[in-house]
């Protein structure tokens, strides 16, 4: 199986993250792409670096004004008198402001506000660069699904929450949204998201909402007491009828009922009749995860890449989430292991 | 002239403050409240403690469930494992949230960004107690307006960036509105709402967009370079015709240019044949103010009251920002003067 790698993520190494009330130091930190690596040689995969997207690519799924804001985001702020280290903003518009005739402004703060959803994804200098290589990434297995082989993407940072004109939750471009509309663009007339990271995959969803040619499919912890919070229901279906499926999942939950969850995903991509198939794997479902909403096993992760591989199916894998450093190189290697890494 | 004080509001004393993307010390201390009442002091007027708001009456403007929210919201937080001091939300409902279904949660977390405009409104432990209380003095400056007789509210936490179901900018409960909503329900058949803090009034905004009885007028900084950022612009004229009136300045504008937006909210008051009305009173305008969007100077808060004393409509005056608290005292002794002290 092909891999290919962000270059330039380490520069990309966020520091601020307010969790209940406090600022903590961000825990999507360099050291996870290394320990990801190290997974990959595990297996005697080497990821080849690629050229970062072009932003003629990166238009077919975000705004222009959004990529705007995030190319010169961090220089903009660093200009402001007593500047932060990192864009972070302090106010989003709300529903009334936009009821009302709400606009962004042209000042970086007015923009800072209306292109991020939380104080989750800060930006700081290496945030572009590094976002516009792991969507290299992502497109280069896009690349490898479109002529029939399965790829792998280590995306850095992750890309499921970010929405076509706004960050947030450590994203910033959608590298499976980006991966998903490549494979449309390439031919394939049914493109699905089967998106395992432990956090719903908001930003895709949102992305792909009203569309009835990509189905969007998220599995993970219950919104109502995890991230993003508000969206990840299973009332949520999809502005095109039925072309989202949310699969929360109650905290706690472990390998049988995670892995029956995903085969009823896995159903959906069937009887959706994919041509192609596009999977956000993040490892945070882990039992081992500093949060540990979910509790699955290292073995869980393997039955679950058996699972999808199963499909067969052409698929551009895109890493998001997974933060606990000493176990996602072996859970990287124990899901490829069993998709089949072929 | 009657003055009513917050009581309690010492225990309110907000820590976290996000500016630029540093965390920040608060600048909305329980020390403004001590100069406003030496201010009060050097006219001789010593303001009357009164019972906080009821609930009902706190219903005329607020849901019940934002409430709720923010009755228990400290102790809900405390109970949540390694939470930080005060309330503070990571993240907002965004705008493609609420389109795709988005609901808010029991846990507080999901309660807290849902009912909470930004960063700039921590609450602590004795946030609720100190909000009721400034609310009632709000209330008791409504009761003398509605007796014809014109009143003064020290009201600490301020309101007018509060909206309905949501806290924003140092603010819980819209003190002004309410005192608004009491001179109508008192039988006042149109009510005015004159805000002259440096920021526009948004929240009042919001909660009387729809309302022909309400006319909200708000003279303030422009918002494309300063909070509330979205909105606050000339074009935001209500959801009933009429119905709202933005007079944003330049930064920088002095006292002649303000006095003179000043001149066009009044006359908006007389052609609104307004029979009440209600001034939220910042000095947050004034050249020494720490921000300085404005340079209002001392004199021009005299002129201020004087032309809006000129009016002769009986006025609940209630206390909105102002952070250097070695001038607010003196602005809020010119103003009053000016305004008449009647």
């Amino acid at each position: 199986m092909k891999c290919f790698d962000t270059t330039g993520d380490a520069a990309h190494a966020p520091g601020f993250f307010l969790m209940r009330g406090a600022v903590r130091q961000n825990y999507e930190v360099p050291a996870r792409a290394t320990a990801l690596r190290e997974g990959l040689a595990r297996l005697g995969l080497t990821p080849a670096s690629v050229a970062p997207a072009t932003r003629a690519a990166l238009l077919s799924v975000h705004d222009a004004a959004y990529l705007d804001f995030l190319e010169s985001a961090a220089a903009d702020w660093a200009a402001l008198p007593e500047a932060g280290p990192e864009v972070v903003a302090n106010i989003h518009p709300s529903p009334e402001m936009l009821a009302q005739g709400g606009t962004v402004a042209a000042s970086i703060i007015s923009r800072a506000g209306w292109f991020t959803a939380d104080c989750a994804c800060p930006i700081g200098a290496g945030t572009w660069a590094a976002s516009i290589a792991a969507a290299g990434a992502a497109l280069a297995a896009a690349a490898e699904a479109a002529a029939g082989r399965s790829a792998y993407a280590l995306c850095r940072p992750p890309g499921h929450h970010a929405y076509a004109a706004r960050a947030g939750g450590h994203c910033y471009i959608n590298n499976a949204a980006l991966a998903a509309q490549a494979l449309r663009d390439a031919g394939a007339k049914r493109v699905a998201v089967l998106d395992i990271d432990s956090h719903h995959g908001n930003g895709t969803q949102g992305i792909f909402w009203d569309r009835a040619d990509v189905l969007t499919i998220s599995l993970h912890a219950d919104p109502t007491r995890y991230y993003p919070w508000f969206v990840g229901h299973a009332a949520e279906t999809g502005g095109a009828p039925g072309g989202n499926l949310n699969l929360p999942q109650p905290f706690g939950t472990g390998d049988d009922v995670w892995l029956a969850a995903l085969d009823d995903g896995i159903r959906a991509v069937k009887a959706f009749g994919a041509e192609a198939l596009v999977v956000p794997l993040g490892f945070d479902a882990s039992e081992h995860e500093p949060l540990a909403a979910l509790k699955v096993t290292a073995d869980g992760f393997a039955r679950a890449g058996a699972a999808i591989g199963a499909l067969g199916l052409p698929t551009a894998i895109t890493q998001e989430g997974g933060y606990n450093i000493d176990v996602i190189g072996d859970l990287l290697a124990r899901f490829l292991t069993g998709f089949g890494n072929r």
